[in-house]
């Protein structure tokens, strides 16, 4: 996040450590409230978030806290859209395997993480229980997938897969055996299971399954 | 429900409508305090789940309620083990591509009813707070994944796919994108996602990803 507060605006400011830029302290204000965020939900989870109590952690005014972000969902809502701004750029590994690989080993590692599985399970928990936190999941996974899609693109183009590969599918492919095991079966995330569903992923493409019509 | 408690025990009631046999008030009381968790969880979620409005509902001592199920939690693991005992057959169709198709049907029919997919959602978010209901949610789908692995050893004996394949792995292929969709990316469940998710479980059983080594 300290990565978006230093891109947060266009300003003249001098890159100085330590300068205080036009825009600086509101993304700081950002940082620290939604660190604090997941970290409550990586604790104890989305019914025991409490605005007060994430001021506290944070550092900051309880004023600011309900006056920017309103409500725990509001908290859960700003954190996916920090989340997706803030997931890494997809691989270009050269191999379309290579690259599926690489993205079933990030959701994994993500998953298997004690903090962020347990963050991802809370904002997913969270999303069952509220529409407005729905609508944040949904676009924090709507914007994952799109950034992903381009490798499909490319191996579309070095014939890899048939042309009218939708991308989008294949990517759902690869992620959702993964979030099956971690979510609703609530089986172990072994790196087999990862490798399976890259290979899965594969055949179904070749075979066409994925192509639009 | 009403069918467990007829097959409840093997005692020598004679069927005339009325009678009770031994089990008989228990297996209904069961059945009404599960009927009323259930339309609990389809209205509010598991985090308003209330053992004394269950108790009301259902027509039920409190003391009952409180003594045979102990708490929310106790409720949620009790409902998953009778979906379980109550959850359909599986398909015998003749065909590997037709049982599965049944199979994803009824996944989707499920998560789209307004009722049950409510409860699912409820379910998997109370597994996702609490480690009882994430057992108990395993053991659901654990039920159901082994009362439909006959589907595919029949297959393979038919020589529809690899003689050994993993009958279990090829199910959650099938179930793991309709619940992804459902549960994690908030997407929309139509027809052609559910025909999509068996083509690609069949294409990737054909290209034995599945077969266990």
């Amino acid at each position: 996040m300290e990565h978006q507060t230093h891109l947060g605006d266009g300003g003249a400011g001098d890159g100085t450590p330590g300068t205080v830029r036009p825009g600086g302290r509101t993304a700081k204000v950002r940082a620290a409230v939604l660190a604090a965020t997941e970290d409550a939900l990586a604790d104890a989870g989305f019914h025991a978030l409490n605005m007060d109590h994430i001021a506290v952690s944070a550092g900051v005014g309880k004023t600011t806290v309900y006056r920017r972000w309103g409500s725990p969902v509001g908290l859960v809502a700003d954190l996916l859209r920090d989340m997706a701004d803030r997931s890494l750029p997809a691989s270009d590994t050269g191999s379309l395997a290579g690259d599926l690989r690489a993205n079933a080993a990030l959701v994994r590692h993500t998953l298997t993480d004690p903090r962020m599985g347990a963050v991802f399970r809370a904002v997913i928990a969270a999303a069952a229980c509220d529409e407005e936190c729905a609508a944040a999941l949904h676009g924090f996974y709507e914007a994952r997938l799109e950034e992903w899609a381009p490798v499909v693109e490319r191996a579309a183009a070095r014939g890899e897969v048939p042309a009218a590969t939708d991308g989008l599918e294949l990517l759902r492919a690869v992620s959702a055996p993964l979030y099956y095991r971690f979510m609703v079966t609530r089986e172990p995330l072994a790196a087999e299971d990862a490798e399976r569903a890259v290979a899965a992923a594969l055949a179904a493409a070749g075979a066409g399954v994925f192509t639009r019509r």
